[in-house]
């Protein structure tokens, strides 16, 4: 990949700014982001000796709710991955039952004014690198995987889910609306009367479903099944020249990462100005309260 | 939704400029349409008081043949219905044969020079508001369902036809153009292979080829069923923020529904070269002569 | 089609500004380019008498391999078919078992300086000829596909191939990015995520693959049932009005061929800085050493 951040600065044009700012960025931005090493508590890398292929878990118990900090910690193990010469990246969970559940309603609820900001364009960064991650990406999804954790899935190049969970970005049935990206995203992925009805309907899949439509590619009976079957879709790039293979998958994902690039500061002020509506603000201090009231049965 | 006519003006910037203007519009333009009340003679508009759904019935026998009138009285029914807090929209007809026969050939045929240019224009407005529509929508095909009929049923969220009835834009078989914003809501259903293919034959297809490919989504065994799987479809939003469902709509129509606001006297001054071009008008004069004969027949 | 020339420059504005600039450029670089008659050696042009149809049969022993000459003839070949009233354009090879290799090596491996600027413009060409073909267009896959040979096929509206043979742009195998106008040309047949995945993989599809993915739209047990099949689906257009369909066609491609228009210089220098980088090149010869060995043993 070193070949890849050399030469690109230099014979990609207009067409891809994107790719030369990404790279540009990751050298700006590095006094600015909090760089962290494998082995932080919310993000692990283990890169498979046998087959080069790193995977990331998220392990931010119980629900691997997107915070601030889980979001920092994706996106260094993200940058990590793509420097550690890995052949492809998988994503998934620790928790046996939840991908990840989404973003840390914590985050929006009566949040600080700064943090809050912090956290939307950290969600901001973590998707532009991981939609438009170098090397091979794949989920091996191992849990529920609403909203914040359906963006992530369906950021990768590919999806294997086990069974009996339920994966959707339900944003509309909370009051909320999935950005521009979110929807690219699930347009990567499905076709648009499919894609747009059910993020109207804020639509939760169950696996079963999920296949059936192509929100995911493949169902496996467990975590280690998934793995496997994520691992066989990245070792097809196995003779594939990975230089080509990013730029062409940079090709067909330039258009929509460039969108958020220019449209970054919008899209925060967008956020903003909706989450902080005394309506949103309300449902979402009812749904916390639920959650609370659930935590304590169990 | 009145909701979000207060807050659209603020927080949508760029991305859906359409929308604001839409708003506006409705105010600027509301001197020079005629805004007609329920229960004109061309269209009804029916709210189920249990399910709070709105059915808008076009009623212009023996075709309903998309003249002017017909066009102005669908859109001040839509407005009507964004207007009354419905649950949702859904269109049919009240012949037992026809959906609707699509443009009325009488308008685009040795047309009297105002006359047709309100008549295309008033197009572009019903399907700006039928097509950006902040309710859910559905459409209860009863019947053929060629051309402009096609674009209004596409140009819904949800689609329920009747068997042995058919349905297409066959705008290449009269030598006509489908105007873009007709293949924006053909594409916005189905896949481009077929959405192209399809339109370069004026492809007619049946009830069950429809449900095949996926024109339509559902078949239903007479017009009640229709009705009710349409209500079926909308009461999928049940739990869903209407805010952010419009909203999230929006964002997936924004593009397309920009394009012709952009492009609106464009799109005026082609149909009407193409529409007065001798070989057209006297495909048009063939055709008209052919539906008296019929009609005599009969 | 000469209506449609002579009325293009009126009416289609902004939005098919390449149509226009198309047929300029017919006339403006008539004087640059080798028009060549029906019968040169690497094409052939024979039109059925029954149908009006056109069969353009590549002729280039042994693999069609796509070198200048060759894509000038194509090129001269197809103007040929939109001028001689042909009612649609059949694309083979007079291959068994090759329907085309794909760019000709040798034209990029230690290439001359002014040919191989030569030789991708011409490539340009001929896809902008191609792709947007005023005449129904269909190929009929006799033979192995990879690369620039699907990229001909996939510019195409219909595609029927025969059995136990492979179809795909399988460039990232070779060390190659397809550009963005060959993504376009399988975009307009495979769904984004098929597509994606495929050309990230540089893929070959069997035809039995290619048939269930979309990517092909029947089989043929040989060459003459593929022809008739391809006939059967031009005369689905008998009672179409050619302009209007042609038009409506511009309409789904123009927002692709535009692309390439405007950016024809910097697909060019983003070529030639590619395939110059001594990776490549190295690839280049490993690959052509290795059909050679193949070749002295058949």
């Amino acid at each position: 990949m070193r070949l890849f951040v050399k030469i690109a600065p230099v014979f990609i044009k207009k067409q891809s700014i994107m790719l030369r700012s990404k790279v540009l960025s990751l050298v700006a931005r590095s006094g600015s982001i909090r760089l962290m090493s494998t082995g932080t508590k919310l993000t692990t890398v283990d890169v498979n000796d046998k087959t080069g292929i790193a995977t990331l878990t998220m392990n931010r118990p119980p629900v691997n709710g997107l915070n601030l900090e889980l979001l920092q910690d994706l996106k260094s193990s993200i940058d990590e991955i793509e420097g550690n010469k890995s052949r492809g990246l998988i994503l998934t969970s620790s928790s046996s039952t939840i991908f990840s559940a989404g973003l840390d309603i914590l985050e929006m609820y009566k949040a600080d004014k700064d943090r809050i900001r912090a956290f939307w364009t950290q969600l901001q960064e973590t998707w532009l690198a991981l939609y438009g991650s170098s090397v091979p990406t794949a989920a091996a999804i191992n849990g529920h995987s609403p909203a914040g954790g359906c963006l992530l899935a369906t950021s990768c190049e590919y999806r294997v889910m086990v069974p009996k969970f339920t994966i959707g970005l339900n944003e509309t049935q909370l009051g909320i609306v999935a950005p521009k990206w979110f929807m690219a995203s699930f347009l990567s992925v499905l076709p648009q009367r499919e894609a747009e009805r059910a993020l109207n309907q804020g639509r939760m899949f169950t696996t079963e479903e999920a296949l059936k439509v192509g929100l995911i590619d493949e169902t496996a009976t467990n975590k280690e099944e998934a793995i496997e079957k994520c691992t066989a879709f990245i070792t097809t790039f196995a003779k594939v020249n990975p230089l080509a293979r990013s730029l062409t998958k940079q090709q067909f994902r330039a258009a929509d990462l460039q969108q958020l690039e220019n449209e970054r500061k919008d899209d925060l002020e967008k956020f903003l100005f909706f989450v902080n509506q005394p309506a949103v603000q309300k449902g979402l201090g009812i749904y916390l309260e639920g959650l609370k009231k659930k935590a304590k049965k169990q």
